[in-house]
């Protein structure tokens, strides 16, 4: 019996492998890369491809796990598309992947994915009940009921980032008012800053000098740094983004009542103020009775890579079920 | 082996019994009464043993199913409190049951029982997973996802009621502002329009008309009858209840993608007008891949009991598989 399972990881902008035993707690082998300058889904299957067979190093997988940047209609392991790649338009990834590899193959998307990963092997252990939430670029989310990966009618279940928690608030790219990506996801918080500096030039010291006055330097990442050391502005820029996502999973725990929120993405590293208007926000949002379990991720980026390992480990002890 | 199922529907103000045979569409016998004028627990139960002594006339139920307005702990069998009667205190309501009628029995909330009731008995059959929003006195749901009620980790789940879409909007009783109930409950249709006809003394004339004038009797029904007949305030205040139910709803979309979406309640009954401004608003905060399938309840005030009924069901199978 084959018991080295594959864990491949489709990120827009970077791509990783792993490989690892089954019931084992660390990797065999890893690698993650960048993706090409302009890449569409045949370099990416490329790409994938290399750092697969580089990790196997000669040996057959027992099982293959997919976790993919973009919707996936997991039942029938069909990747719909890619908002970053062309190409991805309905492609069968896992019949692609089967036949390539002669080993069975499940994927998912990245939020449900890395959900499942936090819940096997990192911050959701032990969770009857679990809402995952990354928070970088955009605002995603997965959820794990009852030990299985809750996917929704149209496998679109989790979009906690375009919920929305302030109709009056600003105009997001997806049409809607004050949706929690357009509050608190990195690009939008370093927008929100840059448009203050500009419109408040007496405010902003310290952000402006870490950026030294080009307000297109700005990011998410210096924003919070300025805010670390006290600038007011990168602060108040800050505190929209806890607060926008504070009420999102507050009305996420008011509507399934998790055990546990799990958050992770660079956006939640941003201290310790930030995390704590969060879960003032979400408290005073969620019923009194409700628990309000908010913890950081433990698996970082990897999270998708160990969901991805989690999954494969599953349809492997599936396939040993069906020959036993 | 007994074949008759007892359902049981505790109130605030009303209470009703039911008795019906296992596998039948049809109630054999049906009683809904008004409770006293200021009741207890005892009292509660007094009145419901006289009607489940009535209606079982001498015979012996299989099984118990019991829907009560307010938090229970489903597992446990508990009552633990009522918001409208006292006494009601973490009463163990199922093992009263099972000692004074020694037969099996079970109990969850109104919200999940009329869920419950819609999905086996109602709009929801067929559905792989629900929310049910019941929009009355207050605005309460219950979920059934994969063909099992959800409770959530503290029994609280579907408190859609409480759920944010308007943080600068009025105050509610929970201390939150622009919640669902606050935007969508009769009795805050009722205040806005009241408040509305006095500040605005030009507008109104048909609610006016239809109330001789004492605005201390405006309802949310009246409010929705002068909005059918063209009263542009009444329908203003309409307005709000039917958007802040379709930005709550297209958030629990967003979250949950269910397949299905049942509305029920005095307030549903406001007319197509009132439930385009739903869907439409609902559509709008959903993602476009969701489906958002929003129907009308088909049980009406009968949910609850047709849901206890089916829980009968479900535990005098239970029981019939361990005596087999």
């Amino acid at each position: 019996m084959q018991s080295l399972l594959l864990a491949l990881d489709f990120g827009g902008t970077k791509h990783a492998a792993a490989v690892i035993g089954r019931g084992e707690r660390t990797w065999r082998a890893y690698k993650r890369v960048s993706s090409i300058a302009h890449p569409n889904a045949e370099s990416d299957m490329q790409i994938m491809y290399g750092l697969a067979y580089e990790l196997l190093a000669g040996e057959q997988p027992a099982a293959i796990g997919v976790s993919f940047g973009g919707p996936v209609d997991a039942a029938a392991g069909t990747v719909i598309l890619s908002h970053h790649v062309t190409g991805w338009e309905n492609i069968p990834l896992v019949q692609v992947l089967e036949q390539e590899f002669h080993a069975p193959a499940a994927v998912d998307n990245d939020a449900n994915v890395a959900a499942w990963g936090e819940y096997r092997s990192g911050a959701g252990q032990g969770a009857d009940s679990m809402l995952y939430i990354t928070v970088s670029t955009g605002v995603g989310g997965g959820w794990i009921l009852k030990g299985k990966i809750w996917q929704g009618a149209d496998g679109m279940a989790g979009e906690i980032g375009h919920t929305v928690v302030d109709p009056n608030g600003p105009l997001c790219l997806c049409g809607k008012r004050g949706c929690v990506e357009r509050l608190a996801s990195g690009p939008y918080i370093a927008r929100r800053a840059q448009e203050w500096l500009e419109a408040q030039p007496e405010r902003g010291k310290i952000l402006r000098g870490m950026v030294q006055g080009n307000l297109d330097a700005v990011t998410a990442q210096v924003t919070s740094a300025a805010a670390a050391q006290g600038d007011e502005l990168a602060w108040d820029a800050l505190y929209v983004a806890a607060w926008g996502l504070g009420v999102g999973i507050g009305n996420a725990i008011n509507l399934i009542n998790p055990s546990r929120v799990i958050l992770g993405g660079g956006v939640t590293k941003s201290g310790e103020r930030f995390w704590q208007v969060l879960r003032e926000t979400a408290r005073a949002t969620a019923l009194p009775q409700m628990r309000v379990d908010i913890v950081a991720a433990a698996l970082g980026d990897d999270a998708p890579l160990w969901g991805a390992a989690a999954l494969a480990e599953q349809i492997a002890d599936l396939e040993a079920d069906k020959h036993r």
